[in-house]
Formats: C-alpha cells, sequence, structure tokens
C-alpha cells in the first residue's frame, strides 16, 4: 500500500502549515493512500549535528530522530509544507531534512525514487530552496507547486478554499500518480 | 516512439552547452529514442513579443518559431542545457522557453505530463531558475542535474570526460524511465 | 549630477513593468536625479553573441547595442523591472542584460562600485534570479524589492497604488542615498 | 567602533564554515573593526518556536538566545558562512536566522540599515537562498560572494588559499566601507 509522508515545517499551534498537510492527507487517504503526519512540535527535534550516528545523540533525543527517520524510509512520497519565514523555508523544516543525511548509505540513498510536492503558505518565495533540496535527495519533483494564504483558511485553521483544496488535490493526485506508475 | 528534445542555450560557435546536448541525445537513442537538437544560432529567434500570435511575427521569423513550437510539442520528455551568464541561464534560453507561451491553450497546456532534464555549463548557478521554469511549465523535473566545466571535454569541444558521460546517462535514463512508466 | 537608469523586461505595449519605472524615474528626477528608461521594444535588441565585439553584430544592431552599452556605462543606480514569465524574469530582460559582457574590461568591470534595485510584476518569483545577476555583475542589491500586481495600475495602465508608490519611493530612496553616501 | 558579527552555519568541530569566518574576522580586526564570532555549536539554541517572547522560552534557553539577539542588535555589519546541506544553508544557520523575529519591533527593524556578507562551503548553492533571508532582513547584500572548497584549507582546517583569502578580504572590505559611508 503506497504511504505518503507529511512533514510539516511550522511549531506554532493551529499551523496554516500543518492544517495544509492535514487536509493533503486526507485527500491521499480517500484515495486509498497511507499516511503519517511529522509533527515537528510534537518530535521536538534538536538541532541536527553532522557526522553523529543515531545513537550518539543525546539519548532523551534518539526516539524522536529515529521515528523520523523511520518515517522518511517508509514513505513512497512525500508532501512538505513550510510557513515563510524571511523569505525562506523555516530553519525548524530545514533542520529536519539535514537528518535525511541518516539515509545516506540505504539501498535507494536518500530519497531516490520517490516524488516530492511543496507546499507554502503566505508567498511562494521558500519553493525554489525547498525544490533545490528536493533534488539534491535525489527525487522527482511534483509540477504542482501550492502557495496557500491565511485567506484560505477558516477562523479556526481548516483549509476551507476550493482553489486551495484543487491544488492540493492536483498535487496529490500528481505524487499518487507518479509512485502508481513507477513502482 | 518516445521522442527526446535538446535545447541547447548558447549560440557560440562549438558551444559545450550543446556538445553536451549531442552527448545526450546520443545515449537517448542508443537506447530506442527519437531525438531532435533544437539549435538557438541556426534558428534565430527574435525576442519573444508577448501577445502575439504565430501569424504576427514578421515573415522571415514565423518558419523560425513555427519550428521551435512544433519540436516543443512534439517532444515526450526534453533536455535542456545552458551555459552560466552572469550567474543565470542565458538569455537565449529564457527568450527560447517564453515561446512556450503559444502552447497554452494545448489540450495538454505548456508541458504537462512531460519531464524534464538540466544540465548546466561552468556553475551549477543557474540550475534553481532552470527548475522554476520546469515546473511553472508544469512538467516534472528530474533529479539528476549535470554540471559541466571545461575539463569535461576535449579540446574540439566533445564531451570525453566519463564522470560527465555517467551523470548524462543518469539523467536521460531517468528521462526515459519517467515517460515508459507515465505514458 | 546622479543618475539613474531604468530597465524594462517587458516588449507589451502599455507593460506595468514599464509603467513602474516611469514612476520609479519620476521619484528619482525629484530627488534631483538624471534619469533614463531603457525601451527595449524600441531598441529592438538581437540575441546576446557571446564572444562578438560590438562592431561583430549586424550592421543594423549596433546602433540600439551601443545606445544599451552607453546607457549601462553612464548609470550611477540602476532600477530593474520584469514581468513574470514562467517563473523567471523575461528572456527579453536576460538578454539585455548579457550584453553586460560588453563592460567586462572597464576600469569598474560590469556594475562594481554601483547598486541595484528590483521590480517584478504579478509575482515575486523573478526577484531571485534577478538578486544572482545583480551580485554576478559586482552591484550591491538595494534591500527593498518591490512585487506589484495589476491591481496597483490604473485601466490606462499608470501606477496609482499608495502601496505601490510608497515601496517604489523606497527602493528609490535607498539606491539614491547609497549613491550619494559611497561616490 | 564598527563591529562585525559573524554567524556560522556549521556545528561540526573543526567546521571549515567556522574556520573562514575566524579568517574575515582577523581581517577585519587588523581594520581596526570589532568582531564577535557565534559558535552554534556552544550556543545549543533550540528550535526557534514562533509567537513566543524570550522569556516564554524554557529557562536554560534564555541565556543563548538572548546572547544571540544581543550580537544580531550590536553588529552594524555581518559575515555568515554555511556548509551546503543538500543544495542549501544548514538546518542550524536558518535556525538561528529566524530568530531575528525578536527585532521585528526595534527601532530600526531586523538589519534594516546593514549590509551582511555571504560565505558558502563546498558550492555556492546555499548563496541564492541565503541572499533572500538578506534581502528580506532589510539589509544590503555585499557584492563579492565566497564560495570555499576543502583545498582552501590545511588539513588541520585553517583557510591557507590565497585566493580564498582575497576573496575574504574582498567581502570584507565591502562590508567596512559600507557602513564608513553610510553611518
Amino acid at each position: 500500500m503506497l504511504k505518503l509522508v507529511g512533514l510539516s515545517g511550522s511549531l506554532r499551534p493551529g499551523s496554516h502549515s500543518t492544517a495544509a498537510l492535514r487536509a493533503g492527507l486526507r485527500i491521499a487517504a480517500e484515495s486509498g493512500a497511507a499516511t503519517e503526519l511529522l509533527d515537528l512540535r510534537e518530535l521536538n527535534l534538536p538541532v541536527y549535528l553532522p557526522d553523529l550516528a543515531l545513537e550518539d545523540y543525546p539519548a532523551e533525543a534518539q526516539g524522536a530522530i529515529s521515528r523520523l527517520v523511520a518515517a522518511f524510509r517508509s514513505a513512497d512520497v512525500m508532501l512538505w509544507a513550510t510557513p515563510t519565514y524571511h523569505g525562506c523555508m523555516s530553519g525548524a523544516l530545514k533542520n529536519a531534512i539535514d537528518y535525511m543525511q541518516l539515509l545516506a548509505r540505504d539501498s535507494a540513498p536518500y530519497l531516490q525514487g520517490r516524488a516530492v510536492g511543496l507546499v507554502a503558505l503566505a508567498t511562494p518565495a521558500p519553493l525554489g530552496n525547498m525544490a533545490d533540496c528536493v533534488t539534491e535527495l535525489r527525487a522527482w519533483l511534483a509540477p504542482t507547486r501550492v502557495t496557500l494564504t491565511a485567506n484560505d483558511f477558516s477562523p479556526e485553521g481548516t483549509l476551507t478554499s476550493e482553489s486551495g483544496n484543487r491544488r492540493l488535490t492536483r498535487v496529490v493526485t500528481e505524487l499518487l500518480g507518479f509512485h502508481r506508475a513507477l513502482r
């Protein structure tokens, strides 16, 4: 069964990035995909330390890192969402991506053979450097990139706009179609 | 029969960008693909004028534009190569890409459903904005992006380095595999 | 007397990019600067050919290229504006910038010691690769980058929005202040 | 007295990014500037939490955040250096930059009126999104961007190459000149 893993770059409670991912994962689940949402607020990762193996991190951080890495490995396709902080993806998201280095020696290193879709909140500015990460990690970049603003959400923080849902449906459809064709 | 169209951003005689494309097209042909190389020096396109239909361009330019657009439409997958001019792709390449607007009303607009691979000469700097164009044109971006330098070529301008050929083979293999899976 | 040169990436009659530049140049003129607007539609440049000296271009193109290069040389500060074509600056603008190579052997090569401000129409997407060009040309990038949409203009195509004028005033003020401090 | 603050994106002991900054700060000190190096390994920052004031962070993290923010505020000019992690600046560096939000209500918000120079290790790929951050923070981007590789350093990790030192000297000179002209 195909699995879509969502990774949100916001640690804000009630985050629109996370709400957008929830909507995207629901669309995927309705098409029969398994889904997992990586909530960085809950995981509470330390800042990535290069050259360390998992067991060299402080004991209290190993559980979170190991859950993150297991979710990366289990993903057939991914959806990344980020707020715009100073014109780029959040440090929290980039920090989580940096742990991909722990997949460098997998038989399919990093995200090789998989596909990633991108969502940015507020402005499209972070999409360019997220795309650089996707290709450096050897994944395919889905063509539809989604930019959402506060107007796409209800006051309670649920994605409600028709155009937002339509674009999310399009990128999720691309990801599922990619995996079904190439697996 | 699958068709790979190469588009080179250099107008220099003996261009390394064009030589890299020739090598890439040869690799594709050996795998059974049809190929076409768009040589912008020979096409001699005028600067793109927005809002003009093909028949509104000067008569002497219509043949070149119409050949360019026909090649874009015939492509199942594309390979773009560019020199680095001031940290970006050449104006010549971006100008050729701007004519994609003439495919805006096709049933699969622009490059929808197709995939594009990227090659940069001298530095990887142009790859980011080429990737932006690929996704804006609704195409999939191949994960392997190739950067080549003068050292990868013989004095006569042929791509001779093993590592350069290996990376080109990888991106061409990605493109052909993409098309064979998704058509 | 300080001189601001505007360079517009649109060849569309009634272009918003060009209208934004006209507004920026007026603001500079009111502060006592000399101004020049490079209208690429009128200049009608051929696609840049690397390795050619000015006198190697077709005779009918030499006047336009020579006017462009003279304006580049005369600029103390520049303002560049572009429409968004497929997520990047227009090919027309990048092509004009490519002629900066003819300033490579000046005593202050390219735009060394000068500053450039950026304006994008429709989306901020082109600003990143325009910024790459600015720094590759050895110029300082002004902090305020302006994005304008059709809503900022009257139906006749004049920049009328207060917020648009305020941001343009800010970038022009940065450019004039930069030059007055560093000359 | 002019102050240059260096910010390194690497948490690796013996980091080349940090060594490059040390060299840059020494050059500045020899020209009479005060300098401070922000060592993110030593600071051990938590991941940035939006909407939190300093006093809402865990007590053990407040000292580090408050030292970081004080250094940002004290900087007349800054030099940022980063390793390349998956084609972008490190998450550690972006995370540190995200704390600039705590300067949003300063009388000169963020880095307004100041200038930043950029250094990337291994490849120039991170420079584009670092530049986006610089301008979003309202600072001027210094024209010389420095890319260094392992070959520029001694086995002990000191910057030894002549070309590397020359480029660092150039960017530091730009920063000091900028401040002396505009203060």
